[in-house]
């Protein structure tokens, strides 16, 4: 853990979790036990990875569709519970059925009241996510709840400056991110460049940022394992987490920081914006 | 220099200089040393500091206006002389009066054929640009040079993604940024801010970033000497520069890289975006 709680800080970890495809009681029971261990630390804001019940490497539509649950189906609720009686906020990921029985790359933050929001990805990633998924077409949530705002998008959502600076611009003070990192290769010495792009994500709009990302490898794909939690100058505060496993990433965070935009005395990341010329 | 120059790829540097306000004979000179270094390297494309004709930290706006020069001026009447005679294209900063007698800090593309671009920085950072510039209310140039098309936009706006997208998909290549970042405070073995930034720039765009920083100190002002080029992964191909001193960094760029935005069978960064969702 990075930091010394105090009164203006709250801690928010992110279960950086091995999952398994098409283990859906499985998947909960890891996700129950990190939910208990992140409880026990104190821990008030909790990310989970994407598609957090399901895994992530379907052999097909079909198989997507047949493990996909619907937002009031067992695994949400089951975290519902889990956040009422452990008093934190969690944003996790799920393979969602929808109300038209659509299956899509959902979202959800819940609070000791019950599901705060639904997000489905807009920006869907890769030969699975675009044979599996149909994207949403809403713009993602920003939730007043008892410790901040707090922004939810999914993976390959947080590159597009555009849908980052959304959630800022309303007012986020924290981007929550579950998210499935496959790995890619990288210079010797080089932070995962996703790792680079939450960073920039988080200094750009002077908030943070948690991306909860996968452990280990799913039917062959690797994960980075590069989950990571910034503050708003885009410094890491907790990981990038150690690729080889399961972490529980924890950082102390005092979100009211990101209610400020100032850089010293003279400059604002907000107002210093020239939206009038931004014409494209 | 990182790699090996091919057919395919082009020298990109930026010259890292130590600068001296006011002092603009000995700034010309030390950027004359810079090009003829770099053009004795087979660089193509060269980009200097923000203000390099003035250096940054003025006393106030009537220092400025008084060293700032037009256009036509000595300084960028000197670089495109030496852009012609060594056949390179310049992409530098300078403190410019401009037609009406406002004073702007402005950068040129100068080819062989002369000045292609001017640009007037949009976006003003701290007490001293704000006191003595007035921004320009230009969208930033792309001008389709010998080597690939290049945009240019001056430090403090590279750090609005609305801006770098901008260029980017008016088909910037490669952004060349002068840039005078002074040095903050950051976690040991952290990365400048600055430089994670234009990583992200690059990465989220798939194209390529010239950013050429300021060595040394300058009137208690000390800079970062953050110099990177990147690739359009975001990975550093040359710097980020020792802070330490002068600096001539020197990249391979194969540029027409950047004209493929995707990433692996499935992806394109440009195609992939969601513009009808991007509503503010």
């Amino acid at each position: 853990m990075h930091g010394t709680p105090t009164a203006d800080t709250v801690l928010v970890a992110c279960a950086q979790l091995s999952l398994a495809v098409g283990d859906v009681a499985g998947n909960r029971a890891a996700a129950d036990r990190a939910i208990e261990a992140a409880a026990a630390a104190g821990v008030k804001v909790l990310v989970l990875p994407e598609l957090a019940n399901t895994g992530y490497v379907f052999r097909d539509a079909a198989h997507a569709a047949e493990l996909a649950e619907p937002v009031d189906g067992p695994t949400v609720t089951a975290w519902v519970e889990a956040a009422a009686r452990h008093d934190l906020i969690l944003v996790a990921g799920f393979c969602e059925r929808d109300e038209n029985g659509v299956v899509r790359n959902s979202a959800v933050l819940i609070d000791p009241a019950g599901v705060r929001a639904l997000y489905r990805k807009a920006h869907l990633f890769g030969a699975v996510e675009k044979a599996v998924f149909v994207p949403g077409d809403e713009r993602p949530p920003v939730v007043d709840t008892a410790v901040g705002r707090i922004g939810v998008m999914v993976c390959y959502d947080v590159e597009f400056p555009e849908w980052v600076r959304d959630v800022a611009l309303r007012g986020a003070d924290l981007l929550c991110a579950p998210v499935n990192w496959p790995l890619f290769p990288r210079p010797e010495g080089e932070r995962a460049a996703e790792v680079v792009r939450v960073q920039a994500d988080a200094a750009v709009n002077r908030m943070f940022v948690a991306a909860c990302d996968r452990a280990g490898t799913e039917n062959g794909v690797e994960w980075t394992g590069g989950s990571v939690i910034t503050d708003p100058d885009g410094f890491p505060l907790a990981g990038p987490a150690d690729e080889t496993g399961e972490s529980l990433l924890v950082a102390a965070c005092a979100l009211g920081q990101a209610r400020d935009k100032r850089i010293g005395e003279h400059n604002d990341v907000f107002q210093d914006r020239r939206p009038e010329l931004y014409d494209f």
